[in-house]
């Protein structure tokens, strides 16, 4: 049996553009390679969006990890993880992804995200991120993080990260 | 859009019986039933029993909540969620699970998700539990601790517990 | 240098007797043996009694494992731990004890604590544990789990186990 | 009865200068201020460096979450708390303390500790920032980041943050 891969998509709850159109985008094309979705769940910002654009592919399976049970989930979300863990939920959405993808890094709770996965080893792509962030986080680690202009470029590096993952087909 | 019901299967690591039969054949009537299952993910007992009786049904959908990375994953599990959480990661399955079974109740370990799984007001069915365990259990919440002789009546109690839960179809 | 023992109170967040007067007892005990008192850190029950107990010496240390920032801490704990875990934080409870003593155990909250505590290999003292109780632990673990009678009993309990671990002088 | 104010050093676990000598002075000064210091507890870099700091005063108190029971923890810890969270164990760090000094944020745990605590409305203070770091954090939230040049000016900046938090004597 080989296991699909697990794309997490990560950024604000807040309803920003670009991040929330492309978030939608990179949604349906996760959903169109067969992957598995994997967000933070919440019916906000990147979250809510990336899951709904995965819906629109039949398919498709989306993954959330929610704080609580008491928070409102997508329902775009397939299975609702319940983590009653807050912010320390992060570090189960980068731990259980094979590639994080950051829409926008504009808040701390995406930076805690891409540091956490950095520090664990995963491979991230940054969609959209602002010169600041691209300066200070190929600093902390230039190998791990990839940067991307358009979730087309962000699938394509999807892509080729998985290939060189032995775990997959390829 | 309608989210399918979850349920979890806890139970001991070790090959012992009936525990492992009892979870292989619940793992198969839960997925028969269009129901998510729901484990601690990994390759020994019962939680690779119930995945691998999930997996002889085509459209199953297995969900592994795994210690860490490291460890040996049920090649029969979908989605690897990683908690890098030990024993805590016992909370995740218990509220992530709208109804929780557990074969056999012998160890410390099942014992714990049990108590997690009362505390945090979720129904729990044992199937072949001990007089001991009954007894403490019921003493300490009676009207959430269910028991069952055989796995065909877990699986009828929890359909009877799914239709008191208003957020499902049946 | 040499770490000072940290012994763990568990138990209801409810007002009942005997374990309220009993933990206080025992916080005190604790206290004036010098070691550390660590309990879940809130304001009501068992935890209360606990710390107070503890301050009336005046050279004692309480640590107080809280679920987050917005519950009622006792001001009784010297130190807050804030854990954003919900139930969770009990693993971390019995982790960082050296023993754990269950004041009562008529709770689930209580049972999944014990459960933890013997899971990962914690010596458990139970005081005032129904023969239920006692019937179930004993029969998934019996070597580590120890029944004692009052508070002296527990206390006298802690120091034989205590000696048994080379980690500390005593 | 007053609480101590709680402290947080975060940093590398590697032995860099100048981080390491900031922190072994940080904990002096801190436990000179009569504060309790969290840390991440193991005995490596900058963890060790402030614990070691903090002991050389009598009265000092030191809390180190560790990431599990088998990490060497720094003997200049005085309480353990276990975790079994690896990273996540971040989040409890920064919640448990009233302010968080990072020396030097070179490295992806410590910005993640960094974000998670201005995620969490905490007060950061950074000593040793690379420009790189003070541009990325400033523009994700600019009122909760505060930069010093040396170890008294942090202490200073400290004792100004606890000033505005009515919970303290000031």
């Amino acid at each position: 049996m080989s296991r699909k891969p697990v794309i997490a998509i990560v950024g604000s709850g807040s309803e920003i553009e670009p991040p929330v159109s492309n978030a939608r985008e990179l949604g349906k094309l996760i959903a169109e390679n067969g992957w598995v979705l994997i967000t933070g769940g919440r019916d906000v910002g990147v979250m809510k969006a990336a899951n709904e654009g995965a819906k629109e592919i039949e398919e498709s399976l989306t993954i959330g990890i929610l704080p609580d049970g008491d928070v409102d989930a997508s329902p775009s979300v397939d299975v609702r993880i319940v983590t009653d863990m807050g912010q320390a939920r992060n570090n189960i959405i980068v731990l259980s992804a094979d590639v994080i993808i950051a829409c926008g890094i504009d808040g701390a709770g995406t930076a805690a995200e891409v540091s956490l996965a950095i520090k664990n080893g995963k491979p991230v792509i940054l969609l959209g991120a602002s010169q600041e962030a691209m300066g200070f986080l190929e600093k902390i680690c230039s190998d791990r993080v990839h940067s991307a202009d358009s979730p087309r470029e962000a699938i394509s590096l999807v892509n080729r990260l998985l290939g060189l993952n032995s775990g997959f087909a390829g």
